[in-house]
C-alpha cells in the first residue's frame, strides 16, 4: 500500500491494482496535463493536474464502494476505472477535445486502445481485472458505471471541491463526504438516500456558480479558442497528426505550437498572455435559430466563417477566432433522489434545479475574438457574416437577465 | 489600536471608538450570547458568539468604508454601529426575540435605551459620536444604514461565512472579499457594481442552502420552541420580567430555567438534549388559509392551542409545543445590482433568485412537538384542534417538492 | 449509527456503545464546559467545548484502532473510554481543577464515581462493557490506556488541531492523520513507526508554540487565577461545596460567582473583562530555590501570601492574586519512536526536543496580579513578601532568552 | 487596478508599476516555472508556480510597506522588486540553478540583464522607477532590500504558507499576517517588534520541519539530481547553451531533455517517474573531512566521481548520479528581534533556534543514486571511490539522531 498526501483529501491510501496502475506511463502522464487548461490564465493558482484529480476520484470511489458495501473483484474493477478514467484526455484536457474527436473519433472517455495495451494492460492482467469491463465503466455503462461516469459520479464530486481549492473561488465547496455516504442503489439506479434533496441541489448549484465564474469565464474561453485555433493549424498544416496531439502532454503541445511557424503567433500570445479580446459576445436570442442548427456537428463551417470574416474585415485569417459554445447540458439535473420511498428525478422534485436549467441557457454566449486593435472591424464583419440580430450591440451586456458576473477584473483582463 | 485574532478574518485591527466600545459591558456581554442559539444541539461545533460576530461585522464595515472611500466622523459612526449592532439581542439570540418583543415591544435592533446610557454612551461621547445616529444606523436608516442593516449589509456577509466555519456546513462559504469590494452607492442606494449579478446570487443561494440545513433544521426548531415555551412560563409564572430576560446572557437564562419549577422540566430536557419529537410537521398547503391568517400577530392564540391540544390529548400542558414559522422573507432578493449602467432589482434580474423565493415557501412548516411517547396522541389531537387537512399524514414527507434535506441523522436525532 | 458533523474532522460516525454514551447527561453536560476556559478572553473565537473535543477523540481513537487492527470488545471499551475521558472535568476545564483536587482528591481523570453509576453505567452495561476497565483506560493504564491517556494519545492530537482551528493560531496544525496511521505496538509500548521522528517532533513543537501563545498566554493566566480565587471564596465562604462545583457546568459556575457576595467582585470583573494586571511577572531564576520548594503541594500557603501581600500593600484581600505555575512537564518528550528497528525515547533521539525541554523552563513565570491602579503598590509588597531577587524589576522582560511572545496586543490588553 | 484571486491570500490588488510588470513576458513566463520543481513527484498537488508566488510576495510587500508607513517612489520600487524578484529563475526553479551558475555565473537573483532591457525596462521607465535600484533590492542591498531578500523577507513568508497549502503538509502554516505587522526598522536593520521572539521562532521551526519533509525529501532530491545530470549532458553534448537553458520554461526543458538522445534516458525516466534509488545515503560523519572540503566549489569533480564509480561498477555512466548537499545554512537564525528595547540576534536569544541549527547539520546527507537493479553494485563502488567510512552500511539509517522522517511511503516510492 502506498499513501499519497493530497491537498484536498489529505492522505489517500492507494492499494491493489490502483497502486500498480498509478505507476504506469499513461497515468503518470496526467501529471503533465492540467485539470483546467487555460483557466489558469484567469486564476493563476489553478495549476492542478489530472493526476491529482484521478487520485481523488479513486479515493472517493473507494469510500463510496465501502459505504455501498461492494467488495472484491467488482470493487477492484471500479477502482481501476476510477484511476484510469482520464487517461484519454489530450493536452489541456477539454480544451482540444473536440478537435481531436472530429479527426479521429475519440472523446477522452474512449480509452479502449489505451487500456488494452502496454503497461496498463499488463497491470490489469496481473491483478486479473478485465480491461473491457474497465472500458465500459469509464464509458458509464452498467450499474457501477454510474459511479464512475453518471449524474452522481465521484468525478464531479472531486473536481468541484478541487477546483474551488485551487482557484480560490468558494462556490464549488460541496459536502462531498455527505454525498458519498448518501449514495444508494435502488432498482439498478444510483440514487441519493432519503433526506438529500438539498445535498443533490447543492451539487447543481455549485456547478451553476462555478460555470460562469471559472469554467466558462470569458478569458478562459478566449484563450481556449485561441489554443484550439492554433492546434487546428498545427494539425492541418504540418505533419503533426491528431493522434499524436491526443497523446501529447501540455508541455509538448505548448512547445509544438511555439516552434511551428503556423501556430507560433497564437502560441506566443498564449505564453505571454497577450490574448485576443471580444469582438462579438452574443446571447442565444441574438443568434437566429437556423444559424444555431447549422452549427451542430459542423466544425468545418466555423473555419469557413473565420476565413470569411477575416476576408471581409481585411485582417489576417489567424486574427479571427469564432467560439460557439455547445448546447447547455445539465446531466446532474436528471439525478435521482429517494423521497418517501419513491425514486424521483431531481429536476421534477426541485424548483431550484429547474431554475438553474433556465439560467444555463441564459448564460450561453457566442464569441468572436480578435487582437485588441481589430475588434471593432472584426465585430462589424462578423455581425454581417453570422447574421446576428444585435441591433448594433456587438457585445452583449455584461449582465443581461440571469447572467453571471464575468469578473472582468480578474487576471489583468 | 488593538489587534484581535479571529478564526474567520484572521487579524482584526480595532481602533478609535470601536476599541473603546469593545471594552464596555454591553459588548462584552455578547461573549456569553451564542450566535446560533440551539443550533449547537444539531451542530456541536456551533458555539460561536455574538461577540466574535460583532468584531467580524466591524471588520467588514471598515473594509467596505475604505473601498467606498468614506472616512472621518461618518465612517467612525458606522463603525460604532457595526460593533454595537447586536447588543440588543437577548439570550440565545433570535430564539427568544419574539416573546420579548411581544411583551416590551423591542426587537434586537431597538437599542436606543442601551446606546444612550451607561458605558456605551460615555464611550460614544468621548469620541464625539452622536448616539441617536448610531441608533438610526442599527435600524437601517439612511444611506449608510444600508451597510449596517440592509439587503447588502456586512452583517449577513459575516454570519454566513462564520456559521459555515463553525458548523462545518460548507454552503455559507461566500466570496465576502469580493462582495465588500463590489459595493457602490448609486442615487442614494447601496448596489453591487457591474459584473456582480452572480456574486449577489451566491449570497442568496448560500442563505437558501443554510436555512434548512442549519438555521431551520427541525431539531434546532424543536429545541428553540421548547426554549421559547420554557421562557414564557418563566416570565408568566415567576417574578422574572421580560425586560430582565432581555438583558440576561445565555448562562443566566439557562440557570434560571433549570432552577425555577415552572421551567425546570423543559430546562433540564434542553440541558440533557432529551428533546421533544415532531407530532405534526405540516406544509403550508396542509394548513387552511383562514388558520394561517388567524396566527398573524397573535401569539396568545398559540398558547391557547397548546392548552387545548394538551387537554384533548390528555397530556400535561407543557408537553405540547406549537411552532409556527413566520412568513418566509427574503430581504436580499430586493438587493440592487448595476447592469450596463442601470440599477436593477436582483429578483427581476435573476431566474435563480425567483426560484429561491418559491423554494422558501415550499420549505415552510408548522410543527407540533411532544415527548416521544406522546407524539401520536398529541398529533391526532393537534390535527383536530388546528383543522389540518393532512389526510391522516400528521408528519409531512421528508422531501416533498423543493424541500431541503432535514439531516435527520445529525446530532443523534 | 449516528453521523455528527464536526468543524474539524467533518463527518464523525458514532456507533455502538459510544452512540449510547453520547446521549447520557454526563456527556451532554460537556456541551456546556468550554475546552479552553478563560482563553476565550484572549482569543474570542475559542468557544469550543469538551463535547466536540470528546467526539473528536472518539473519532481518532476509532481510526487508530482500525489501523492497529484491534476490534471487538477491546476496541469498544477503548471507544467508550475515549468519549468519556473528559466527563470528570469541572467547569472551565483545567481552570478550577487544582482547587477541586485539593478539597476532594479528584483530578478530571478520576471518574470511577461517574462511570459506575447512573446513565453511563446503564449504557455500558447494556453493551456489556466493564466500567472498571473504562476507568483504568481513562487513567492511562495498560496497553490500550496509552492510546487514551499517554505520551502519544489521541487526546492531544485532537486538541492541538481543534484549538488551532478555533483560536486562529496556526501553530497547532499537526498532521494528525499521519500520526494516527503511524501508531504501532512494540513490546507492549505504543510507539511511532519507522520514519516518524519528525512527525513526533512536530507534536512537541506544536505544543511548545501553542503553550505561550494560547494555553499560558498571560491574559489567560490572569483570568484563570481570578476565576480560581473567586471559586475558592465561593467554596470557603458559602455553603457551595467543592463536590458541587465539580459537577457544575460553565453557566452554573458563572452565575454562582456573580450572585454570591463573596465572589461577585471577581465574577463581574471576569464577565466584563475588567481584568487584573501583572504586578509581578518573575522568571524561575528570580525566585529563590527554597521558595520554589515551599510552594510544592501547598496551596494554602498561596492564600497566606495573598493575604500578607494585601495587608502590606494596604489593599483589599481579593485585590491580590498569586499565580504559581506548576513545574513544566513535557510528557510527549518520552514518547517512543522506532528507528532502524529499535524503540528509542524521543528526547534521546532529538536535539530539537531537548531544546524544547529547556525552553519550557525558560518560559516559566510566577505572577502576582492586582487591579490596574494598585499594581505598583502590590508589586512592591509582593517583592518583599515573596523574597524575589528582581533587582527592582518587578515585571520580567517581555522576551528574556527563549521566552515566547506574549501577544500583549491581542484581546484589548 | 487589477484584482487577482489567489488561493492563499484571496484577493490581491495589483496596481501601479506592478500591474504593468505583471503583463510582461518575463513575469508571465513564471506561470510556466514550477515553484518546487521535482517536489511534485513526491506531493502530487505541488504544482504551484513562481508566478502566483511572485504575486504573493508583491502582496505581502505591499502590506509590510503600509505597516512600515513607507509610501511613494520608494515603496513603488520595492513593489517592483517584489514582483520581479524571481524572474531570474531557470526552469524548475532551484533544480538547475547551480549548473547554470557554474557556466554563466548567474544565480536566480542576478537579474540586471533582465530588468534593464525589453518589456520590463520599458514598464519601469514608464513609471519612473530606477532599474538599477530594483536590481539592488532583489540582491538584498540597502535598508529596503532586507524586505525583499533578507532574513525576514516577505519571500519566505509567502513560500512557507503557499507550499503548505499546495503540498498538504501543515508544517509551513506560519502566522504571516502577524509577521508582516511586526516588522520594524531599528538603526537601519529590519527587526521584529517587541513580543515576537516566538513569531520569529515559528518561522524557523516551519522551515526546519518543511526541509526534510518537503524541500529535501529524498525522492525530491533524487529526481532533482537526475534532472541536473540530464541537463548537464544536454548542455555539454548538444548545441543547447546554459544561457538558453536559463531562459527556458519548464515545458521547454522537459521537451528538450526528452527529444535529445543524450538526455532522453533520464528525461523519460523523470516523465514516467521511474526514478533511481539510493545506492548510498551517508551522514556528514560518514564522509571524511578532507572529502567534504574537496567538494567545495568543485562541481567538475562530481562528474569525475560519477564516471569513476560507473567504471568501477561496470554500469553506464548515466546510471550513476552523485548528489552532494550544500553546507546547511539558516539565514533566518540571524534575524533580529526587539527585546526590551534591545535588538538581539535570534540565535542568541533562542534555545530552540540553536537546536534547529544543530538539527540541520544532522540532517545533511550525501546521496549516490542508480537504477534499482544496480544500486548494490553502484553502492559498493561508490563506497570505495568516495572513501566512505560506513562500516558496510551504504545507506544510513532512516532516522539517526535528529533526522526527520523520510516519508518513504509517499508518492509510491
Amino acid at each position: 500500500m502506498t499513501t499519497v498526501k493530497d491537498s484536498v483529501h489529505d492522505h489517500i491510501e492507494v492499494e491493489g491494482v490502483a497502486a500498480a496502475l498509478m505507476d504506469t506511463a499513461p497515468v503518470q502522464r496526467l501529471r503533465r496535463v492540467s485539470q483546467l487548461g487555460t483557466v489558469s490564465l484567469v486564476y493563476p493558482s489553478a495549476n492542478h493536474t489530472r493526476f491529482e484529480h484521478s487520485l481523488g476520484v479513486y479515493h472517493l470511489a473507494s469510500r463510496a464502494l465501502d459505504h455501498l458495501d461492494i467488495h472484491g473483484r467488482r470493487a477492484e474493477t471500479v477502482r481501476a476505472a476510477a484511476i484510469l478514467h482520464d487517461i484519454g484526455h489530450g493536452p489541456f484536457s477539454h480544451n482540444v477535445e473536440d478537435l481531436i474527436h472530429r479527426r479521429i473519433g475519440r472523446y477522452h472517455h474512449d480509452v479502449d486502445d489505451l487500456v488494452t495495451t502496454g503497461d496498463v494492460a499488463r497491470a490489469l492482467d496481473a491483478h486479473e481485472i478485465d480491461p473491457d469491463r474497465v472500458v465500459e465503466l469509464i464509458d458509464g455503462e452498467g450499474l457501477l458505471g454510474q459511479l464512475v461516469a453518471g449524474e452522481l459520479d465521484v468525478d464531479r464530486m472531486d473536481y468541484l471541491v478541487r477546483d474551488a481549492h485551487h482557484t480560490g473561488v468558494p462556490y464549488g465547496t460541496i459536502d462531498h463526504q455527505r454525498l458519498v455516504r448518501a449514495l444508494r442503489f435502488v432498482d439498478g439506479r444510483l440514487v441519493l438516500d432519503e433526506g438529500n434533496v438539498q445535498t443533490a441541489e447543492s451539487l447543481l448549484v455549485a456547478r451553476a456558480l462555478m460555470n460562469p465564474t471559472v469554467y466558462n469565464h470569458h478569458v478562459a474561453r478566449i484563450s481556449k479558442a485561441m489554443l484550439r485555433r492554433a492546434t487546428d493549424s498545427l494539425i492541418d498544416e504540418t505533419d503533426v497528426t491528431a493522434a499524436e496531439v491526443r497523446r501529447m502532454d501540455d508541455p509538448e503541445l505548448q512547445v509544438a505550437l511555439r516552434t511551428h511557424d503556423v501556430s507560433a503567433h497564437l502560441g506566443e500570445r498564449l505564453a505571454d498572455r497577450r490574448l485576443y479580446k471580444r469582438a462579438v459576445w452574443a446571447e442565444m436570442g441574438d443568434v437566429s435559430a437556423s444559424f444555431d442548427d447549422r452549427f451542430e456537428a459542423d466544425a468545418d463551417r466555423i473555419a469557413d466563417y473565420e476565413q470569411t470574416i477575416a476576408d471581409r474585415a481585411g485582417v489576417k485569417p489567424e486574427h479571427v477566432v469564432v467560439d460557439v459554445q455547445g448546447e447547455p447540458s445539465m446531466q446532474e439535473s436528471t439525478s435521482r433522489v429517494l423521497v418517501n420511498g419513491d425514486v424521483r428525478r431531481l429536476d421534477e422534485q426541485s424548483t431550484l434545479v429547474r431554475a438553474i436549467q433556465v439560467t444555463q441557457r441564459e448564460q450561453w454566449r457566442l464569441g468572436v475574438y480578435a487582437p485588441e486593435r481589430e475588434t471593432s472591424r472584426v465585430g462589424r464583419a462578423a455581425e454581417q457574416v453570422l447574421g446576428l440580430e444585435t441591433d448594433g450591440a456587438l457585445i452583449a451586456e455584461n449582465d443581461s437577465p440571469g447572467r453571471y458576473a464575468t469578473l472582468e477584473d480578474f487576471g489583468g483582463d
